[in-house]
């Protein structure tokens, strides 16, 4: 390889601890010139469902080849198998938790390994910081060129999570839920140009959630007049509840994980 | 170029979203060998003047011909031009919306161009997410060594924010506002040295705030004796206020905007 | 120096100002090739002792000669001394405030300088800032290859805080205290295996912290059973108490400086 080797890494473990340096401070042993990006460490403690859909909004805007360091892992000592995913464009490394989901969905999944070649682990291995002393080490010869097959075995049967999908309900509607409220306070449903589609739609016509009605559907946020929420369709693919220059979230009182329910027109 | 092309970035997109990071996917596709330095992602959200003083405190440190991208963008998607801006120093690109004014005022500027080049753009183009799909390959590009004239056309009638200055008021004073509440709890004031000369002054015998008159003006923080205020000049030019080891915002009950007077001796 | 320098960056400066990023700034004027990894910048506001357990964990992750800056300096100004130390393993450069006691106590310290070496400061050094007007160009410089020597003389009575260490109290008990809650609420005490030893102990058997007992030790977080506490031995060296996928501290309501006892078994 003589390109820089390119590293992206996300996880929840925040940025006040020393763990994410340790991490990268074990992973430029292995390859001193490796370059790290982080994607983001304030993944909610645990949450397997908000690092399957960061990793999955961020990760196709890398370079080809990139390897993608995904560690939300309340598991990490026990049993759970270690992986590393290639795919047509690039490779992801984590626990094999479901983590992944989103990649197995929408990537053409070349092979996935079940990481066990001890002897490239960082010893002693602690039980409870794998991203240091197994994933850090493991990425670290990926980038120096050593190739997947030297870190254990192909397997199949890894861990998919069900990730929640819009559903029809009565009076034609179609049912998602709030995947996301982001740092703007815009309200990320779980909803897709395709599921509309599915439904017969081509673009929604109203939300409802809570008590709110949200019929104005726009193509950016300050198109929004005065303090009427709209929807529109966001960057990384989901139609999102905006509020133009405030936090809809807040405006409309909507939280994580809450039902909505949407409605289009052909 | 043969040296490293050098970026900064400040923004308000917050740390937990993946949005920066799309950011330098983007950035590091069109230059693979760009290296990039935050600035900070925790500018409030849509404060426009909050990024324009976070970037004018902080361009300066940088070597020359480093590239500073800055996305305070409540308007992404609407008319609002994006711009190019070259200075004796180095380049800025970010939305034509003031949140550069700063620098209009403190650089010689050379030229501003409105980014208009379509075929230099991340396709398909989101109305809600510039920073990737327009400023990030257009910065990586410039980073790459490609003239700013290849984006578009020079313009002169690009958006200046007022920024609050400090005024005369009855009693001979100087009014001021609080621009910034820092980490530490420091209360920075709009008001530098050259504002006091304008004044006749060499330097502030005493600021009032609220309730609060500060009578002793110190070199450095752990000066102050006690739990008393005192003022100092800050390292990026302005008078603060402050408590030694302690924040002195909440000590005063002081909030950002608030307003504040200053007098001075010769 | 061949390969690239590394220099890893730890303060209690807050992301949300442009503080740490003038830093490297100034860094980068004087070593362009530099690369800078963040440690943590929320270490508590003046809080030397988080500082030091901070650099402490994660050092000896990084490749040897790497350059750790440590800037929590609530003295800043004032006439406490800048200090580089060297040590078999790599360089640290901070305030002479204790910030680095820990490294004393571990590493084998080979020599200390007292930076006064001006000319190689950035002019004017603000009285506030010598993070980024004393401590960025020192390491800029160290990075490029300049000896330690060229920046002042050797002193031997640097700054050593007392760490709080577990001490044995009545029934045979050892007395700690809690050093940190993490970003997940594992409860991090400042018990480590050494000091077990020194009590004739091989291994916990009971902590107790507020009205909590807990009487089981495992490997890793998720073999705890439902919401019951457990002890263990966390991978930077120190036992913690824990509850599987909850913050424990929250949890049991503990706070971090609270006492807590343990006992244990041959």
């Amino acid at each position: 390889m003589s390109r820089t080797p390119l590293v992206t890494f996300t996880s929840d473990f925040g940025l006040r601890e020393y763990y994410v340096s340790a991490v990268k401070g074990a992973l430029l042993q292995a390859c001193p010139e490796a370059r790290i990006v982080d994607i983001t460490h304030q993944v909610a403690s645990h949450d397997l469902l908000e690092g399957a859909f960061t990793i999955a909004s961020a990760f196709s805007e890398f370079p080809k080849r990139t390897i993608h360091l995904v560690v939300v892992d309340p598991g990490v000592g026990s049993s759970r198998r270690a992986l590393i995913v290639s795919t047509d464009h690039c490779y992801f490394v984590g626990p094999d938790n479901g983590v992944l989901s989103l990649i197995y969905q929408r990537e053409e999944v070349q092979r996935v390994i079940a990481i066990d070649a001890a002897h490239h682990f960082r010893q002693p291995v602690s039980p409870t910081f794998h991203a240091r002393d197994i994933f850090a080490p493991v990425v670290g010869k990926m980038a120096k060129g050593l190739a997947v097959d030297s870190f254990g075995s192909e397997i199949e049967d890894y861990v998919r999570l069900s990730v929640p999908k819009p559903k029809q309900v009565e009076g034609g509607q179609l049912e998602g839920i709030v995947l996301h409220i982001d740092k703007f306070g815009n309200v990320i449903t779980n909803v897709t140009p395709t599921d509309l589609e599915a439904a017969g739609w081509r673009k929604p016509t109203g939300f409802s959630i809570g008590e709110h009605k949200i019929g104005e559907h726009v193509a950016f946020y300050s198109e929004a007049s005065g303090n009427q929420p709209v929807s529109l369709l966001g960057s990384s693919g989901y139609y999102e509840i905006a509020v133009s220059r405030k936090p809809a979230a807040r405006e409309l009182g909507v939280r994580r994980g809450q039902k909505l329910r949407v409605v289009g027109s052909a």
